[in-house]
């Protein structure tokens, strides 16, 4: 596995192997890498002749009151976890070149980067579009890949891809979940003991919801009556919201359907997760 | 000379270019060709082996106020002055294919794309850097080619392309003038007969400037002055602004040096011209 810091130097590499007419395949990360991340990357082996993966904790899509600087950081483990995924190239770009002096350009999927996580966390899906587009420039891939977990995330990037006439292809591949069905996420290195047991509730909460959905329950209202309920019986895990939506996002649904996805998010002590189903 | 209209014809024509390893020149126009068009097409020839130049009169950077549906429209006559200046393909993309249902995607230049012209034309900037965005990813250039003209653009441009790691050199070639010294510019077919003479006090107070400069003046008030004392003595031509700032236009100079711009706009009866000089 190369590893490459520089950008000039990953861009020349990225259009010589495009010359050469090898198809890449991308991971963009922000480290701390769990099985979720993992999964990415053994399937764009599959898929790519060349598989690069990326390591950057984008400063710009954190909020100022959130964990940046706490964001948990592991280089060395997570070099070895991406030469055994098949990665070939790891590219961990620094902030100071990401961002020089003087940077000023963001990009903005409007309207669906200030709805559901957008609402609380202002400003980051801006810099999640904007560093997403500013790697896929450096990396020039084929195709990219998400993990579903990020699902609004998925969206919008979706959408800048089409509507900025972008050269690749999004994939997006199933969450990968804990035994009890906790979504795997970096963050979720936060939760003391107790709060890791508490955190299965997210996931355990959706699961109500689809099973009445799957008994014939169409109304948003009594799935989101199911969850809110689930979230009662749980005095450590506060639920901070639960969107029941079009696959687009752009509106909540009336009546519930094959494809309608519910979104949720919920501190767990200090900890903010979220997790999501399509039905 | 091969007219497209469709997006992805455009595209892979430009992949296909690239693959066969020619060297593609870009020159974005909005139509109405003029002199200052063709030279840029020009020059795009001498440099590359295949010069593409659109024509796309891009509604998301005029204002409400604005004159989108007066501008001036002429493909036929574009047409004939693209080929005779040597273009091979121009791009002429249709408006709902540039921005279908549901585009919501734009890219922002802060703090650049908000002083000058920006602060008349509300997202102005924005509109452009997200059109030439788009455009340069439709059509991969290697080198695209402005004018000098619009000053404040060039400079929000080659911010974005360098912010986002565009793989674009960005040319910037010197403002062509009428013999009494006006920029060309689509928008002086606007003007009638009186207000067309009246113009030429754009660039002669721009002039004016730079003589007191090669005097020794360094004073930016000084120069400010001697431009508007020379707006004073023309009723008909109001000056909408005049900035005397560092060439990334990021800053007002105190003192005024080699390389300081000058950028003025100004209204002529309703016509709205802009000007510029580098010192």
């Amino acid at each position: 596995m190369k590893i490459i810091e520089d950008i000039t130097e990953m861009h020349s590499l990225a259009m010589q192997l495009r010359h050469e007419g090898k198809t890449i395949g991308f991971v963009p990360t922000m480290g701390a890498l769990h099985q979720g991340h993992l999964s990415l990357m053994q399937h764009a082996k599959k898929e790519s002749d060349v598989v690069v993966a990326s390591i950057f904790v984008n400063p710009t899509q954190f909020c100022p009151s959130e964990d940046y600087k706490e964001y948990p950081r592991d280089m060395e483990g997570d070099m070895e976890k991406a030469k055994g995924a098949g990665v070939d190239i790891l590219f961990t770009p620094a902030v100071s070149a990401i961002y020089p002096e003087g940077y000023r350009t963001y990009v903005e999927v409007e309207g669906l980067s200030s709805v559901l996580c957008g609402k609380v966390r202002p400003g980051h899906f801006r810099g999640v579009s904007t560093i997403v587009l500013k790697l896929l420039n450096i990396v020039k891939p084929h195709k990219a890949f998400f993990g579903q977990k990020d699902y609004q995330q998925i969206v919008i990037i979706k959408r800048m891809a089409r509507d900025l006439n972008l050269d690749v292809e999004i994939a997006v591949l199933p969450t990968v979940r804990e035994e009890d069905g906790l979504a795997m996420s970096s963050r979720n290195q936060y939760l003391n003991k107790d709060e890791r047991m508490s955190a299965a509730i997210l996931y355990r909460s959706l699961q109500e919801a689809r099973s009445l959905f799957e008994k014939g329950e169409m109304s948003t209202e009594k799935l989101k009556d199911a969850i809110l309920s689930a979230f009662m019986g749980n005095s450590s895990a506060k639920l901070e919201y639960v969107a029941i939506v079009h696959p687009e996002i752009s509106e909540e649904e009336k009546d519930v359907q094959k494809g309608t996805v519910i979104a949720i998010a919920a501190r767990i002590g200090d900890t903010r997760l979220i997790d999501n189903i399509i039905l």
